[in-house]
């Protein structure tokens, strides 16, 4: 049975202050745990309730501890509204470093100003489907690592090398120093289906409520060219839209 | 000031028994109502809170009548937790038409068993940009008048000139009769970057938990290729990557 003291941890993680702290995070449900354990993860242990070590063959559970734990305790812990009765406790520390070291000829998805932890965790679904290796945020995206974005990345979080965050202006200057191609994603710009690309591209995708930051406005816009009325797509499909392009040519 | 009858009536539109009878559903949040309008949707009439009158400029307000109603009972009525304080009451007897009549020469979306109704909405706002008429659900998907689908949609529900909502079988056999090209989107099947499309399409999605169901895993499969590790796509980005594939040639 897990301690107090455990559950009182646990608890605290729902705070980003403390996940950056302990350098730890939780993963709620058998999809995400599954696919993040298939994604390279270390678990440090299994909590699990009665009812689901009755209700399932435990093949997750061969290799990390694993403790009963109360459902009462396990709602101070889960975000979700109805648990399916899993979390792990995962280390998180590979994605504290937040240096550009080796990624030099890497392509690059940037995520400026996204709040959306769903929207977040979709894109980085994507990036993974479609091998991106190194993922920016600007600084005032969403923590990546909150439950919405964790669930919704399925797993994904864990194929990227580098998960860094940064001011927007500094980014900027990385890319222009590495020469990379940078390309915005915009209602305005080149059609993305007749786009050439030339070298390394680092892609811009901005919030749908505040579009794209002032640093990033001069550089090259790409748009994906509409055939109805609708005002806009959301973030995440664009980005799968964008990448598809990007990656099969 | 909105009366106690009215109230009731509202608060029972969140049950879809009450939709389908009423044939009225309710618009919540300034953005969607705004975008639905542009849409063309007529709103029977506004309600809004005090502070929500006093902190706008009331643009939407010219063409349609405006009740003001108190925090507490728009709680009663609104799914979101933090409501903006404004909501619309929209007629929706349009969408109750059921047959297939005049659509024989549109391209059209098949959604088999989606049930999680974000990713509906998004999947509704990606035909909308991509100017796809009509959509089909078969009866296992969720209601595409709830709350939460309303508000992915961003009001392109709107756009369609049908939601028809029928058995599986039935839509095969439609689609059978019309001569439709069938594809079905699936982890397994033809390279869409590569596919050449000959006649109309229908394009069949299927959930992610439970994939295609059988009536419709005879047909033309596509795929969008992969080159991570990613196990796979969410829904709503592999529709934004397939249509626009279809569309764009």
């Amino acid at each position: 049975m897990i301690s107090k003291n455990q559950i009182k941890f646990l608890s605290s993680l729902s705070f980003k202050k403390n996940r950056v702290k302990h350098q730890k995070i939780i993963l709620e449900g058998y999809r995400l745990i599954s696919e993040s354990i298939l994604a390279g993860i270390d678990v440090e242990y299994f909590c699990i309730t009665k009812n689901y070590k009755n209700n399932t063959n435990g093949n997750l559970f061969d290799k990390f501890p694993v403790y009963e734990i109360s459902e009462v305790d396990l709602k101070k812990i889960a975000d979700t509204k109805s648990s399916q009765g899993i979390i792990a406790l995962v280390d998180n520390s590979k994605y504290q470093d937040m240096t550009y070291d080796n990624l030099e000829k890497d392509n690059l998805v940037i995520l400026d100003g996204i709040q959306d932890p769903g929207n977040m965790g979709t894109i980085f679904r994507t990036c993974a489907w479609f091998g991106v290796k190194t993922i920016i945020l600007t600084s005032n995206c969403s923590d990546p690592f909150n439950s919405k974005c964790l669930r919704s990345g399925v797993g994904s979080h864990f194929y990227f090398k580098k998960i860094i965050t940064d001011e927007a202006l500094s980014v900027c200057k990385y890319l222009m120093d590495k020469k990379y191609e940078i390309l915005i994603a915009d209602l305005d710009g080149k059609n993305i289906c007749n786009y050439k690309k030339q070298n390394k591209w680092a892609l811009v995708l901005g919030s749908e409520a505040h579009g794209i930051s002032d640093d990033f406005k001069n550089y090259n816009k790409i748009t994906i060219p509409k055939k109805g009325n609708m005002e806009s797509l959301n973030v995440s499909v664009s980005s799968g839209i964008i990448l598809n392009q990007l990656i099969q040519k």
